[in-house]
């Protein structure tokens, strides 16, 4: 595993969250808390980064990510500069490493990069000048650190301390970053109870995930938890053959009222979006009252300030 | 209808002019005076929208109105984010609400919407949070406000007083949203002669437009006007069976220098681009003396920043 | 030629160096050596173009070129818009002086083209405004003048003054307007000696060029230089039966270590990139001491902030 850290102990490159401790999450939470603003505020603002150049660079289609990025670096003061490349194959005869070594020469010091194939974002901190910084913005069904921080924050808002939550990841697990990295910030800030609930072929292998209890329906396995995280089926990752039936899926799988009644009454129900409402969520449970999909994406943003202010505030202007 | 007003009387969307009184349409003309400049003076610069993030959502092409909205805003001091999205169908199984419900998460302050389907606006309006502001940018053919309040702003430049005017439509009135926005602007500022000049196959329903003259020839309907409003042929809404021959067209409905002699000496030429030369207008009338058409593009970022303004100036960090 | 001076004499557009004094060069060299940064420092930040407005039209897929001129206006703190754009073709109707009075109505004060069609730039020069300045950031096979000025900033930082250095262009001199901007600019400064190397079919006319020495081996023309510049074979620009193999190329004409000692054992490589490693250079010479092409990038954004600066230091706000 590459090292994430500055020899300092400073937090340089955001790839996992498998490595940061309890005490790096707490400080990150802590200073996305101090940028979250409710829906309807004002946004941050900021001058911290100014002086500082940012590069985007989604060789996956993800509008929202990838605008939650640029806004936070923006509200930070920093230039965001919103990069079309193809990292992992060849564009033009111009190989991955010479594309990061220019990036580095027009002094971008941030790349946050969202790619499909494992291993790049590794393979780019490995190479980059010591003063440069990578996060990933989604890497592959591996990782997807902001995502992860950020349902931590907006557990936290609404039910305290994780320690004392249990916490049920529901639906397409096998292929989502978003569970991994949700899984390793829970395990970090150990959470008092972590379940993985989805059909049998969407769960992941026997060795990932230790600690977790599985359960193949949803009457089971929600039953008392104060965290409910839907998942995406992610058929762009599964096998043609192996996608499920969506009218079947939500028969057996998706989240109804009836269901989420067996979970605890203040129970939450999060979603990493985009939704397939009538899929994996009933209509009315995305828009009801104990949702909170909508302050995740706030808290996106929030999240995304905390961790570009650590990596990159001390080469502001 | 949309109500576009916030309970207090202020504007808070611009879907269409239809309903504006005269008084809100000569506040906004008077603000977009003030930050009116000639080609090769500097561009106005302001930062009274300071902190408020805007959102330029545009699923037709259109460099030029993209363009002058970003710039409004900036020269605001407005964040301007571009993001490509489909607003009307389905992307990646996201509906539309949540589109918008992520972007005011994202605390996108005003949307800048242009779409093909008629309804999209006020659907968007109906459901945006109280602070969140819907300015159209082009709506099917039925709206584009910032257009008729631009071209109202040239005409008020060139020749005072609107109730002063008889101002021509000339040529794809059927299919165009320019003339749309502009017949409400100028029927809301009383001008004292509206008429409508083009094909029969291209002429509105009877029952729109009410108190426009109408003609079939340029001869006749140019003699003693003011004002020449151009427009072009939209051939993307017409049937192929339709769409008339360009030579033909031009030869009975081009603009050309003799048959402008008819209107009045000091009568100007306008148009809203992209200009066919040769099928609506002649080259030599497009760039000759009564031409305003460049004018009508800088008119046009002082429009969007007074809308903007008046929409988004309380909001301002 | 088109003019590139006001009248006063000051620098108004940048197509070619072609008719660039020694003196005028040297003054753009000093200032982007102002704005110079090794990689791993901050990059410069200034307010000179503030209230400026610049548009980067690129009709030539370029990222690095298109970020390098994007930076350079941000850094000085311009508005940069990028705008696709199809200038010499007709898109929608619009014809590009259409596009261009457009552009200049919205107050765009500088118009940074890349076009591969020759004339385009000289024919939009011809009909701008005259506040409008018009920028090459690479025309067909013909130009590319900010490039040969961060060619002639990195040779001067490493090897001091022009006048007293022999320098090599090598590869694909035919079809490559980085090796006919570096001619003229070198040619300006004096630089002592001028070599082009390369295979006959990819050689220049005999016309032009003046005044280089010509080779057919590296081994011969590599002879005691002190610079070696490498060109990329413009494949897009060779009929498909000329495009050499790039095993054979490599062969013969790729830059060896083994080659490289031929040249003064204190010779820089550069290379405009993006690199063909294993085709024009190998990699280790492409990463090895003697390269330099990674402070080319860097070198890039600084003449291109001395260059806007020349022709938009006026008019800023």
């Amino acid at each position: 595993m590459i090292e994430q850290r500055r020899p300092n102990g400073s937090l340089r490159h955001l790839i996992t969250l498998e490595d940061l401790r309890r005490d790096e999450i707490e400080a990150l939470l802590q200073r996305a808390q101090h940028y979250a603003r409710g829906v309807g505020q004002a946004p941050p603002g900021s001058e911290r980064l100014r002086g500082v150049t940012i590069a985007n660079l989604f060789t996956e289609p993800s509008t929202r990510t990838r605008v939650s990025f640029e806004l936070a670096g923006r509200r930070l003061g920093a230039e965001v500069v919103n990069i079309e490349v193809q990292l992992s194959s060849r564009a033009k005869g111009e190989s991955m490493l010479d594309t990061i070594y220019t990036l580095q020469a027009l002094h971008f010091a941030v790349l946050v990069i969202r790619d499909a194939e494992p291993g790049v974002l590794a393979h780019v901190a490995a190479h980059v000048a010591a003063h440069v910084s990578v996060l990933s913005a989604g890497e592959a069904h591996l990782s997807h650190p902001t995502q992860g921080l950020l349902d931590a924050l907006t557990v936290r808002q609404h039910k305290g301390s994780i320690a004392a939550q249990c916490i049920a990841i529901v639906g397409d697990i096998r292929h989502s970053r978003v569970a991994r990295s949700a899984y390793q910030v829970f395990r970090a800030l150990e959470a008092r109870s972590l379940r993985l609930i989805g059909p049998p072929t969407l769960m992941p292998p026997a060795h990932e995930f230790p600690g977790c209890e599985r359960f193949d329906t949803l009457e089971e396995g929600l039953a008392g938890v104060d965290v409910v995280m839907m998942l995406r089926i992610q058929k762009e990752r599964i096998a043609q053959s192996d996608i499920p039936d969506t009218e079947e899926y939500f028969a057996r799988y998706g989240l109804t009222a009836a269901r989420l009644a067996r979970a605890h009454p203040g129970a939450i129900v999060m979603h990493p979006q985009p939704m397939n409402r009538g899929v994996e969520i009933a209509s009315d449970v995305a828009d009801g009252p104990q949702s909170v999909i909508r302050e995740q994406v706030s808290n996106g943003v929030a999240v995304r300030m905390a961790v570009l202010e650590a990596v990159a505030g001390n080469m502001a202007a």
